[in-house]
C-alpha cells in the first residue's frame, strides 16, 4: 500500500493484488502442479502433501525473494528455490519433485490467470453494483429536465435520467463483454522451458489435463508464454470499463460547477473541504476517478507496446506486464467502487436543473420553434431567421419568446400562444422515454440473464 | 494518398476510409434518412428521390467542405449545407427536407459505422487468408526442429510449425472477436441535437427503425453520441490483432538475421535492396508491420483517452476520432495484408534451423540431462551440476556429451548411448504435435463456423 | 491535404511537410553532397551543376517514388534511382555520381532536419505572435476581477489576466527552450551505409564539413543514425507548447459554457454554429485545439517507443518517425495558429466575471473572513466556524454577510462594516499586480534578447 | 516497496521517492514557511521552532493520512490537521500560525520540487559514472572491428567503440540538457488558494522571497498550480535518459543472442539463470532495463494527457502526477543504475566480433568493391553487378572472393589483390577514428565545464 491507495485503489482488487496474493498464485500453481503429477505417476504420491503445505505465501522470506528476483531474472526462479528448501528440511525426496516439468513463466502467469480471476468476480459484482444503482437513478430521473449540452453549449432539454441512462447502456455492454472474454482468458499457462512440454515427455498433455481441472481453469491448444491478446483483452477491459466511469466523472464534475450546481458529491465529514477555503466542497470522487482515467490510456499504451514478444518467452514485454496489469486493473477497480459510492450517495438538484434551462431565455428551445417555421418557410431559411433572432436576444439579453412574437415573418405562421408551447422544454425530451424504457429492459433482462 | 501510403497501408481497408468514402457515407445516411422520413409520413414521399439522387461524393465540392468545416466544426454541417443547394436548384420544396431531424454527428457517425463495417468485411477476408496461410505453413513446418528461444536465448528444440501455430491460435482468438464485435458495433446513430429525437416529435422511433432497416444497420437502445465504447472495441480489435502479428514480424526478423538466417522475406525484383550495399536483403515487409505496430499503441491511448467525452456531445474527444481511427485501422489493413504476404512467400531454412540447434554444442539439450539426472540425485543437485558442465562447455568451446561423458557423477547413472539420445533434439519436442493438431482442428472447426 | 487539414493544421508549418518538400528536403541534400564532394575533389567539378538542375522535387514522379519506396523500404533509394536516370539521360558520367558515400538515411535526416529548420523559424513566429497578444491582452485585463476556480469550483478571486499571464509565463519559457534546442537539433545527417564513412575513404570528415557548410547546419559528432534524442526533443517542444495551448483552450471552453459566458469565440460568419440549433455558437477554435491535444500524449508516447533503434540502422522505430513527427509538428502548427486567432480575436465580458463573483453570496470571500478570524480565535476554529456558516448559506440560499452579521462569535470581533469589506472581491487579488508586471517584464527583455 | 523493486529501481532515487520522503517534503516547506512568514513579522517568531521541530515525518501517522487523503482529497489537507494539533498539545497560541498563508499544493508542489532537486543531483552523478564508464570502453574498444548492423543485417564493418561513442554522444547532450533544466524547475511553488496570496495581503511577495530563500529554490514569475510545462520537461528528461539507455540494453540483448555472443552480462552467482534450462545465462541487467522503456512511453503520455489543468488548480491532471512522476522518475532511475553496472561489468568478445565479420563469406565488404568498380563502370553498373554476385555468393554458400575474381567485368578493372585488399574489414572502418575522438573530446570538456 502507498499514501494514494486509500485514494485511488478502494475496491476488493486492490487485495488481490498484494505482494502477498502475487506469491499465492504461484503457490497454487506449484501445488496443484504437484498433485497433477502424482495422478499421473509422474512424480511420487508421497510427495505431493508436504509440498503443497509449504504454498502457503506467509512462510516465505518476500523481502529476500524481491532481492533474488532481481538477480533471477523473476520471482519464480527464488520462490522456486524456497519453496524447495523448505520441503527439503522435511523430506529430501519429496523436494526433487518441486516445480515438476514447469518453467518459471508457468507459474507467474497462471499465478497472474489466478488473480484476474478474482479480479473478475469482484469486477462483476462491482458492476451488478453499478448497474443496479443506475438502474434506481435512472427510473428516479426519468422525467427531470435540464439542458443538455453538446460542444459544451447548452443545445435542447433532455432529462438526467437520458444522461444516465447513456452510462448504464454502456455498462450493459460491459457486462456483455466481460461474459465473453472470461472463459478466453481464464486458462492455464503449461508449456515447459520452451512451450513444448519436453521434460514431461508423454505425459505431458496428461499432467495439463489434470492441473487445469485442478485449478478450474480452461486449456489453452498452444502455451501462450508470449501470445499475450488474452491479458491484452482483459486489461482492455478493466481500462474500458474504467473510461466509461471517466466520461460520467467527468460530466458529473462539470455539473458541479459553482455556476451550474446541478449535482454534488455525496457529502460526509471531511469530505472535500479545502485547506484554506471554508466554503469549498471538491467533487472528491470526480478527482479519484479522472486521475485514474488519465493513467489509464498511457498503461493501455504500454501493454499494447508489449504484445510484441519476442520468440517463445520475451525479454521486456513479458515483464512490462508485472507492474503494469495490477495497477491498472487496481485503479479501475478503485473506479468502479468511487462511482458506485458517487451514483449512489449523489445530491440531485432537480430545480436547478429546471432553473438552468430558463438562463438563455428561451434560446435552447430554438430548434422547435425552427422546425415549425420550416414548415412554411422552409429549413435553412427558417434557420437563418431564427439564429439572426437569437443571436440578437444574447446580445440584448431579451427572452427568445418577445423577439419571435415582435417579428411577422414569425407570427404570420405562429400565434403566441404556439410560440410558448414550442418554447416549453417540459414537452420537448422528443424520444426521451422510449430510450430510456429500452435500457431498462435490457438492465433487467440481462442481470438476469448473466448471473 | 500520402508517399507512405503504399508502404504502410497497401490493403483494401485504405480505399474505404478515403476522403470520399468518408462523404459517401454520410450521404447515404441522409439518403436513407429522406427514405425513413417519408416512410413514415414526416416528409413528403416526393422530396426523396431527388434528394437520394444528389447524395454522391463526387458531385459535392470537397475542397470547399474542408475549408468551410474548419470555420463549422465538423464536415456535416457544410455538406448538408452543399447537399441542400444542390437539391434546392432542382426543387425549392425537396430542399426544405433534407437532413431532417438529424443532427450532423448523426450522420458523421454513421457514415462511420458504414465505413466500419466495409473494413470490418475486409478484414473477415484478410484474417480468413492468413488463417488459411499460416495453416499450410503449419502443416508444413510440423516437424521441422529449430532452436526455441527464449529471453533471447536458445532455450529448448522446439518446432517451427509450433511457432507458427502460436501466431495461428491467437489469429482465431481475433476471428472470434470480431464474431463477437460487429453486432454491437454495427449500429445506427441517431438522437438529433441532444440525443432525444425531439424535433421528430412522436415519430423519431419509428424513423430510427426504419432508418437501421434501410441502411441495415442494428439499432441502440440509446444515441451514443458520448459513449464510444463501440468504437473504442473496434480500435482495440485492429489494434490488437496488428501488434499479434507485429509479435510475428518481430520473430521474423530476428530469425532473419544474418547470423541466424533460418527465414528470409519473399524474394522479388526491387525489394529490399540497399542504395550502396549490394548484398543487403532488408526486410521490409517486417519494417512495415513493426513501423506500424509501433505506432499503434499511441492510436489507442488517444482512443481511451478521448472516451472522456462531455455531455451529449463532446469537444476534442469525438473530434480527436475523425483523424485517429482511420489511421489506426488503416495501419491494421496494412498490417494484415503484409503480413499475409511474407506468410504466403516467406523462405524457410530447414536446414539452418537445424544446424543452428548444434552450435551450443548440445547445451540445448541441457534440461533433458538434468531430469534424466534428477531421477537419481535430485532435481536441484541435477540442475546445479549440469549448470557447472554448461558453464565449462561454454568456457572451454566444448561440446556437453564430451563433458558429460567424463562426469563420474553423470556416467554413474547414465550410459553414452543414453547421453546420446538425451541430447538428440530431433526426438526432444515433448507435446509438439498435440499443441499443433489442436490449434488445426480448431482452424477447420472454426473457419467452417463462422462463415 | 486531407479533410481535416484546414480544421486541424491551419498553419504554414503544414506545407513544410507537404509531400512535395519531404522530397525537396532529400534533393537539397543530394545537391548539396555533389557540391561538397566536388569541393574535395571526390568527384568531379562537371558533374555538380547537372546534379544540381536535376534536384527538383517538381521534376520527379512522386506517385512512381511512393509505390517503389514499398519495395525498397524507404523513398531515398528510389528516388535516388529516378534522380541518377535523369542525371543519366544528359550526361551518363555526372550519374556515376549522384549520391556519392552517402546512405539513404542521410539523405532521409537531413532533408528531415531541414523540414525542422523551417518548422523551427515559423514556430518563432507564431511564438512571438502568442507572445504579443497575450501581452496585450495581459494588459488589457490586469484588473477584470474574476473567480478563481480550484477543483472546478469557484475558490477565491482572481483577475483574468492573471489567468492570461500564467500562459504567458509558459510560452516565455517554450520561447527559451526552443532557444536551447534549435543548435542542438539542427545538425546534418553523414555517416555512410554504418556510419563510419567508410567509402568516402580520408575524404569522410572533409565532405562532412563542406556539406555541412553548405547546408548551414551544425556538425554532429557522430553519425546519429539510431541515435534519435535529438528529434524526441524537438517533437517533445512541439507536443509541450501544444499542451500549453491546450490548457489555455480548455480554460477558455469552460469559461464559454453557457452558464458562465464569461469569455466567447471571435465571431465571424459561418463560424460556430450548428446544423439544427441556430441559438449554438459553438467554440470551434477551442476544439480544433483540445483535438490536436487529445492525439499529441499518444503521438510523443509512439516517439518515446520509437527510440529504441536497433543496431547502427534500425528497423521499424526509426520509420514510425516518417509519419508521425510530421502529424505532431503539423497538428502543434495548427494549434499555435488556432490560439492565437482566438487571444487575438476573443470577447471577454468581463462584467459577467464580475457579476459571477457573486453568485455564491460571497462564499468566495470566505477565506478572507476566515484569516480575519484566525487572529482571535485560532485557524482551525475559525476555518470549522466559517465552514459551518459556508454551508448554511449554501443551505438556506442565504448571503454569507447576513449569517456572519447574526453570529455573536463573528461579531465579537468584526463589525459589521469590517465583513462587508472582507467580503469584497475587488480588493482580494493580493500579488496579482506584481505576478503580472513580472512575467510582462520578462515579456519584454526576452522578447528583445532572443530577437 | 514492492516485488520489483529491486528489479527495477535499484537506485538511490528509489529513496527519494519513498512515502516517507513525500510526507517530508511537504514538512520542509511548512516549517520554511513558518520561518520565513516569521521573518517578514506575518506569524509571531516564538511559533516558529516548536512548528519546525513537529516537522518530521516519521512522527506523524502516515496509515491515517492515507486514509484521510482519499476523502479530503490530498495528502496535504491531514499532514496539515495532523501537523498542527501535534503543536497545539504544545501551545494552542503557535498552533494557529501552521500552514499560514498557503494552500495544500504549494506544500504538495514545493515538497515534489524538493524530491526533484534531489533526484536531479543523484541523476548527475549516476549519468557521471556512466559516461566515465562509456569513455572508458569506448577507449578500450576504438578498434575492435565489429559488424556493423542496419534493418538488423549486416551492413559494413564497424568498431565496438563507435557504437558506444553513440551512446556516450547522447549522453552528454542529456548532461547538457539537465544543466539546462535545472534552474527552470526548481521553482518555489507559492501562490495560496487561487495563486494570489491573497490572505497575505500585501506581505505576500516577500514571504515568497524569504521562502525561496529558506528552501534554496528559484522564484517563478508566477504561480504555476496549473501550468505544468516544468513537469513535463523533468519527465521528458528523466524519460529521454532512460530511452537512450533502452537503445543500448536493445543493442545489447541482440549482441548477446546465442548466435551472435559478442557481449555477455556480468557473472555473479545466481544471476541470470533459469529454472529449468542450467546452461541458460539470460540478459537480466537488460531485461531490467527494457522492462523500465517499455512503460515509459505510456508514462510520458499520461503526463502530456494531464497538462490541461483546469482553472487555477486542476480536477485529475494534476492528481495523475502522483503517482506516475515517482514511477516514471524511480524506473529511470533503476535503468541508469543497472546500465551503469552492465557498462561497468560486460565481458565484450573481440573475437566473436571479428569473427561474425566473416560469416557472410565477404558479402559485408560488397560496398567497397562497388566503389572501387563505379570508378570504372559507373556506380549504377557496378551496384547491380556486385549485388548479383552476392545473391549468388549466398545461394550457392561460396566466398565472394572466388566469385569476384572469377567475373571477366571485374578482374578487367582489379587484380586479385586489390580485391584481397579491399575485403579485408580491418582496414574499412573510414572515419571511425575521428567520430571516436570528437565525442571523447567533448567528454572531456564538458565533464570539467558542467562540474
Amino acid at each position: 500500500m502507498t499514501l494514494f491507495t486509500p485514494m485511488l485503489r478502494p475496491s476488493p482488487l486492490t487485495a488481490i493484488f498484494s505482494d502477498e496474493k502475487t506469491l499465492q498464485g504461484m503457490l497454487d500453481f506449484e501445488a496443484a502442479l504437484a498433485q497433477a503429477c502424482a495422478q499421473c505417476g509422474v512424480i511420487p504420491e508421497s510427495a505431493v502433501e508436504l509440498i503443497a503445505s509449504q504454498c502457503q505465501a506467509h512462510k516465505l522470506d518476500a523481502q529476500a525473494l524481491s532481492q533474488a528476483a532481481a538477480g533471477a531474472g523473476n520471482l519464480a526462479i527464488p520462490l522456486v528455490k524456497q519453496l524447495t528448501a523448505r520441503v527439503k528440511l522435511q523430506d529430501e525426496q519429496a523436494a526433487r519433485y518441486v516445480h515438476w516439468g514447469a518453467t518459471s513463466q508457468d507459474a507467474i502467469d497462471t499465478g497472474l490467470i489466478l488473480q484476474l480471476r478474482a479480479a473478475f468476480s469482484a469486477s462483476e459484482e462491482l458492476i451488478e453494483k453499478l448497474i443496479s444503482a443506475l438502474t434506481g437513478q435512472v427510473q428516479r430521473h426519468q422525467h427531470s429536465v435540464m439542458p443538455g449540452r453538446t460542444w459544451m453549449q447548452h443545445a435542447l432539454p433532455i432529462t438526467f435520467g437520458l444522461k444516465l441512462a447513456g452510462t448504464l447502456d454502456a455498462l450493459l455492454r460491459w457486462q456483455q463483454r466481460l461474459y465473453e472474454i472470461k472463459p478466453r482468458v481464464l486458462v492455464l499457462q503449461f508449456g515447459g522451458a520452451a512451450g513444448t512440454l519436453a521434460s514431461l515427455k508423454d505425459q505431458g498433455i496428461p499432467v495439463a489435463r489434470a492441473l487445469a481441472k485442478q485449478l478450474q481453469l480452461h486449456q489453452a491448444d498452444t502455451p501462450w508464454h508470449s501470445q499475450r491478446d488474452r491479458l491484452l483483452e482483459a486489461a482492455g477491459w478493466f481500462a474500458g470499463v474504467s473510461c466509461t466511469l471517466g466520461k460520467f466523472a467527468g460530466d458529473f464534475s462539470l455539473l458541479m460547477q459553482t455556476e451550474v450546481s446541478e449535482v454534488g458529491e455525496p457529502i460526509a465529514e471531511g469530505r472535500g473541504g479545502s485547506s484554506t477555503m471554508p466554503h469549498k466542497r471538491n467533487p472528491v470522487s470526480c478527482a479519484a476517478v479522472l486521475t485514474a482515467t488519465t493513467g489509464i490510456p498511457g498503461l493501455m499504451a504500454t501493454l499494447y507496446a508489449s504484445q510484441n514478444q519476442q520468440h517463445e518467452r520475451a525479454l521486456g514485454g513479458w515483464q512490462a506486464e508485472w507492474e503494469t496489469l495490477p495497477q491498472l486493473i487496481t485503479l479501475a477497480g478503485g473506479v468502479m467502487q468511487t462511482s458506485w459510492e458517487l451514483l449512489n450517495g449523489m445530491q440531485v438538484n432537480t430545480a436547478r436543473m429546471r432553473a438552468n434551462l430558463d438562463i438563455t431565455h428561451g434560446l435552447i428551445m430554438a430548434e422547435s420553434v425552427t422546425l415549425a417555421l420550416a414548415q412554411f418557410i422552409g429549413k435553412q431559411e427558417a434557420h437563418r431567421l431564427v439564429e439572426q433572432l437569437c443571436h440578437r436576444a444574447l446580445d440584448k439579453n431579451q427572452p427568445l419568446a418577445a423577439l419571435l412574437a415582435e417579428t411577422p415573418q414569425v407570427t404570420r405562421y405562429l400565434c403566441l400562444k404556439e410560440i410558448e408551447t414550442l418554447l416549453d422544454p417540459q414537452h420537448a425530451t422528443g424520444s426521451n422515454d422510449v430510450f430510456i424504457n429500452q435500457v431498462l429492459a435490457r438492465a433487467a433482462q440481462q442481470t438476469g440473464r448473466v448471473k
